[in-house]
């Protein structure tokens, strides 16, 4: 599905040089930000949080009570931002990309929503915040509001298309969530395995809001290369977010690393440093990723440590470099332009913020 | 919405004259069944079932394994008979009613799935099966996985009609379970209240089952009807069930009475009771429904002296008892024969099964 999926894990020296013989030169240029297209979809972007405001309401007060906490009171709006950048890109001058871009918020947090969810065996590490202040049934029920209204917005859009796209997108999400779910504290997955998991539970709701850019614009041919751009962006992100788990370093380690760790989620870092690891560091891992297992400050240092020897975060940054690089190159047949330029932008900042 | 929202709540003695003279005398004719509704709906369930096998499956085993238990494992399927009956009553010959009964069917079973999550307060009383074996985080997600699939099997379908209907269906059910988890050991709500509440998490999936017969049909005007029966005879079902909860006699109280009262559920008869309650019951009453209470056999024992001296039980099949006969008024205007007599026996069982 995407590129190193299959191969085998290169050494840091060769990587790095492949890196730099690719990358642009980061230091010759100023450093790329969301700004761009955070410009250039504000206007929508206020519509988009209308629409979530109304259609998040409820008669049932606890419902309000947790909406207004999670997803009222607004977060990056990354995938709806996605939705009406591509609706743009593609000429689309209607309103139809509004309510479907809120269609995609209310599925991403849902998905947020569930993700919270707890089982016992988790409680005495503490738990996220909207399932803290409600427990778990809240959380849950209030996810299946979400995503409920989600669908009775896309009914009212009309479009057997847009409904094909994020119900499909909803049930990869959840299979991919399971999956997870499934690996997790195994530390023989591949990194193919680990692509697998993170194409599913948040490269695939990428793929979809962008998508629905061209489904809107009645612009099929686009569909594909805009659905490629939204897959790469979000394995980027994805890769970034759980190397930046392990970026910690001595002054602040007990803060920066972390929480998958804790959670015993097997991210590509810790593959990279695993498979290079010493008798005495695999074992090292294999214990520490056991189920049950109560992980103290010691073990996170040393984790740290393994990772920094491995070089790990830097190839997991050159591998979250090559998605940002296809998701670039997949916007080549897209007409040319500022919002063509802020897409590349972003994908270029998904990776230079961890820098 | 339903008859006997908004009345106050009769003597025993006015009601029990009223269902005398309304019902049918029961003595006179055999026992109502489900069998005639079984039987007719045979052929198109075994259908169904394959349906729901096929698109239950999934390349990530956990997702089998916990589908197998409870979805493919089967049920009494009555919601998705509902579907197969109310197209055959309608005349339908097609094919569509087999697939829109299997959405039917993921939709209940996501619903139990996550109705399964449980709260870390709620664990000392042991968990739902499917949560006791695979835990909150799996119940969790492969209800949306189920979820998920019931959107793309409409999507396949193509009838916005059904999305709607079901899409509708799925955001009133979500809020039925978040109100009923807001009025939980709340001793103050009204007998509308609670009919609000099952209207909501039970009545809906069955009214949106029925009236999916006369979509696929293309009878418009049977829409409404079929909604209604399914209405009633989902407010008869859930009444009947939650009288059940304590037909407990002296020999087996431990075991009949119940889990609704444990889990602090104000539920018809507890309404009742509490009415015509004493202060001294009504006391009894408030303590056992505080947070937190631990409630031990002799609790039990008392709450289900206390609904017997109320004649609180046969006060809800009562109102059972009228649900039932608007159910079967509803389908006045529906063609007569084997199949519409099926559905009148269906709600008379809905009742009996309660003697």
């Amino acid at each position: 599905m995407a590129r190193g999926t299959t191969q085998s894990l290169p050494e840091a020296s060769e990587w790095a040089t492949t890196n730099a013989m690719n990358a642009p030169a980061l230091t010759s240029r100023p450093a790329a930000t969301m700004d761009a297209l955070r410009a250039l979809v504000a206007t929508d972007l206020a519509k988009v949080n209308r629409v979530i405001l109304t259609h998040a309401h409820s008669d049932i007060a606890l419902i309000n009570d947790l909406t207004a906490h999670i997803v009222a009171a607004g977060g990056k709006r990354l995938r709806p931002s996605l939705t009406i950048a591509a609706a743009q890109l593609c000429g689309y001058t209607g309103e139809r990309h509004v309510n479907l871009a809120a269609c995609v918020e209310f599925i991403h947090t849902a998905t947020l929503l569930h993700d919270d969810v707890v089982d016992a065996s988790d409680l005495r590490r503490g738990t996220a915040t909207a399932n803290a202040l409600w427990g778990n049934k809240s959380s849950v029920l209030v996810g299946d509001f979400l995503f409920s209204r989600a669908f009775q917005l896309m009914v009212a859009d009309g479009s057997l298309d847009v409904l094909a796209i994020l119900s499909q997108a909803s049930a990869v999400i959840a299979s991919g969530e399971v999956h997870q779910l499934m690996v997790s504290h195994d530390l023989s997955i591949t990194q193919a395995v680990y692509e697998q998991v993170i194409a599913a539970k948040t490269a695939e709701l990428f793929a979809a809001a962008c998508e629905l850019g061209a489904v809107v614009s009645n612009q099929p041919q686009w569909r594909e290369p805009l659905r490629r751009y939204g897959h790469c962006l979000g394995m980027a992100f994805q890769v970034v977010d759980d190397a930046l788990d392990y970026r910690a370093n001595e002054t602040d380690i007990g803060k920066a690393i972390g929480d998958d760790f804790r959670d015993g989620k097997v991210t590509l870092p810790v593959i990279a440093a695993y498979a290079k690891g010493s008798t005495s560091e695999r074992t090292f891992w294999e214990k520490a990723f056991e189920h049950g297992t109560q992980v103290d400050e010691a073990t996170l240092r040393q984790a740290n440590a393994y990772i920094a020897k491995a070089d790990a975060f830097n190839f997991s940054i050159h591998v979250a470099q090559q998605f940002a690089d296809d998701a670039c190159a997949a916007l080549a047949s897209l007409p040319d332009g500022t919002i063509k330029d802020a897409m590349v932008n972003a994908a270029i900042f998904a990776v230079e913020r961890s820098y």
